[in-house]
């Protein structure tokens, strides 16, 4: 952001313009102005490195991750392959099962995507396996696996830090049908709760931003109380939180620190633009990562669904990078075949914004796409498929007896019968 | 529609309310301004009647049907099942591979839920079975095929009547990329070019009017020029058409015969509501039943996805009624698995936008859910789901060593951290 801000376009500037299509002074006074991120560790050496913000392709991020429950390196580094296969842009190592360093350092080595964690998650294990309960955790243990992740090569860390006294007491003076469900928000309100004091990553804001400068780590502003119910989508603790984050974004610019900020969850569909809106408007247009949206809290082993059809509200909306959901969200720790469709419904919604928001050339690939239909052309059809694979096995699951068409229509296929006029 | 202009509120109106939530009146009003239509042909007994339009749930579509690649009875009552089972509205049978009659009187006799056909590819096929191109199919042709669909007890029927001299040289004028895609579309345009002649059920529309009350039959309007790719969307020839729909909209209801829209279609996310307005203008707030919309041309394999997304923001923005899209679309005929796939799809659609309209109660289905998951009532949450025996799949083939959490977070589970403290 320094650089940016003296007006140097930096390498990593470069190979971000080029591979959405712009100008790379675009990127720089994007970085400067704090609309775009370029996520890249100093200590990641095998990295591309990706713009996330204003005016570029919308972005995907997996989460991955062992729980106490499944874990397994093995797993998680085919789910990596999964996700990377499936054209995620990002991956997020959110294990809570051993062994953490081994998975995190794993993925790290064998992918060249940009990598995020949510260092809460190990220091609090850290804690526990200290036996005694994870509230008797430090500020300074939290800290420290901070700077562990970021010495790992972490390109970006989710930090809870706008769950504070204030917004908390919002929360619960309106209350909640659901309270907080992202686990990092639960872990600090629980850890303030009982200890009597506020937010270490509020507090000590300050030490976190050196952390960050250090390693040109971009934070991720997590919504620790995002609404998990339609019910509480919006409420006065979500945008008491974000009007914080809004605080905080101008402490970290100042101080030439990169931040996203994390969004909902489960909103109404009818809530979503306004969603959009408020975070760009409260954090002065810092780049924004959403969860979802979800637009139902009934269809547990289709939440790909329900996230890709808030994802692409989201992202015409204003939205610049999503996070997927699996069909197993609500229900289990996703594996390798959860994480490709995760991936490829999180896809589908950012290509079709993508395509409105005219981006680096998305509205090519559907035209492509079309001729290759008017031509009846099946091996192009299959090649510029989001997923040529499943594309190219479920046509060859049942093939015609023309092989001009397919087993739909037949002979009576439409854009056959027009050509042949 | 006579009855209910008349002031009477008929046993169909009553059933209808009660199964929306709605007065019978608010039905009545509804079929009299034709913004309602309630589908069940005189015919038919053994039919639940479905009210579908203005301030009703959003109803959802199932299609089914053989083509001559893949021809079975057995296979069509498994997705009939499926169908019904995944909670399916209504189903068209799209049959184009014989025995077509057996078919569609399988499906008649073994549902209750209303049977939408196209009766135009049958006729072409009987043209065929003659031994002659199916161009020299004539009008009665069609119109005695009609007339068997409806004395089958069918309850609506697709008739591509906006198909016109008119419509078609408006389209060939603009030109676009992917031509015609409707099968009764092209089959129409094709017909009309080699004979020289307008279209049948455009030009004897007043014959169709008369046939459509013989059996109550409601006529959903076909989109025979509807777009088969985004670059296609809400041209020339696609509103010309509409705009002509409308015309012979004012035409039924003045004979007081009920009519839905057929819409697209391939479009683009940012176009979708532009064109649930044009329709809502153009045809006076008759029903509008959308197919999909797909919002990227490039995902066969996941358009049942690409549909969910357009289906609902059509509906949040006017849509009433959803044709789903299976993931095998643009690749081969659906099985049993994909049709669950597609209404399930499409449920969420609508169930999304029907959280936003505030219809029938669908918000409490999802205030139940969140009370579910806030007491970590695995059974409710199973139970409180859009397909339950898949959630309960999904959560059994991973179970947690803690049965109150799931194996993503385990014992680091957000709700139940919080219910601790």
């Amino acid at each position: 952001m320094d650089q940016a801000r003296k007006g140097v376009v930096t390498r990593d500037m470069v190979r971000v313009a080029r591979s959405e299509g712009v100008e790379p002074e675009f990127i720089r006074d994007g970085v400067a102005d704090g609309t775009i991120v370029i996520t890249r560790n100093r200590m990641r050496k095998q990295v591309n490195p990706l713009g996330i913000g204003k005016g570029l392709r919308i972005k995907v991020n997996a989460n991955l991750g062992t729980s106490n429950d499944r874990s397994s390196v093995k797993e998680e580094l085919a789910k990596l392959h999964a996700a990377e296969k499936a054209g995620a842009d990002t991956v997020m190592d959110l294990s809570t099962g051993e062994p953490i360093t081994r998975v995190r350092r794993e993925i790290i080595s064998r992918t060249r995507v940009p990598i995020g964690t949510v260092p809460i998650y190990q220091a609090v294990i850290a804690a526990v396996k200290k036996k005694r309960p994870f509230v008797y955790m430090s500020a300074d243990d939290l800290f420290q696996i901070i700077r562990l992740h970021a010495e790992d090569g972490v390109d970006f860390v989710t930090v809870h830090c706008g769950v504070t006294r204030e917004s908390v007491s919002r929360l619960n003076d309106e209350g909640r049908v659901l309270d907080v469900v992202s686990r990092g928000g639960a872990m600090t309100v629980v850890w303030m709760d009982f200890n009597r004091k506020e937010n270490p990553l509020y507090e000590h804001f300050d030490r976190l931003l050196d952390l960050a400068r250090e390693f040109e780590l971009v934070l991720s502003l997590g919504d620790g109380l995002r609404p998990g119910c339609l019910a509480d989508a919006t409420d006065r603790g979500q945008v008491q939180e974000l009007a914080i984050l809004g605080e905080l974004t101008e402490r970290a610019w100042e101080r030439g620190v990169q931040v996203m900020i994390e969004g909902p969850g489960h909103v109404p569909m009818d809530q979503i633009q306004a969603n959009v809106l408020l975070e760009k408007r409260l954090c002065h247009s810092a780049p924004f990562y959403v969860l979802g949206p979800l637009v139902t809290d009934i269809a547990p082993g289709y939440d790909h669904i329900t996230g890709a059809i808030g994802g692409a509200i989201a992202a015409l909306a204003g939205a610049d990078f999503l996070c997927y959901v699996t069909p197993s969200e609500h229900l289990r720790l996703p594996d390798a075949d959860d994480v490709r469709e995760g991936v490829m419904a999180s896809r589908i919604a950012a290509h079709a914004a993508d395509i409105c928001k005219g981006v680096n050339h998305a509205w090519d690939e559907d035209l492509k796409m079309a001729k290759a239909r008017k031509a009846l052309d099946w091996q192009a059809q299959i090649r510029h498929s989001l997923d040529p694979d499943l594309a190219g096995k479920i046509r060859s699951s049942s093939l015609p007896e023309d092989n001009q068409v397919c087993t739909m229509c037949g002979e009576y296929c439409a854009i056959k019968l027009i050509k042949k006029t």
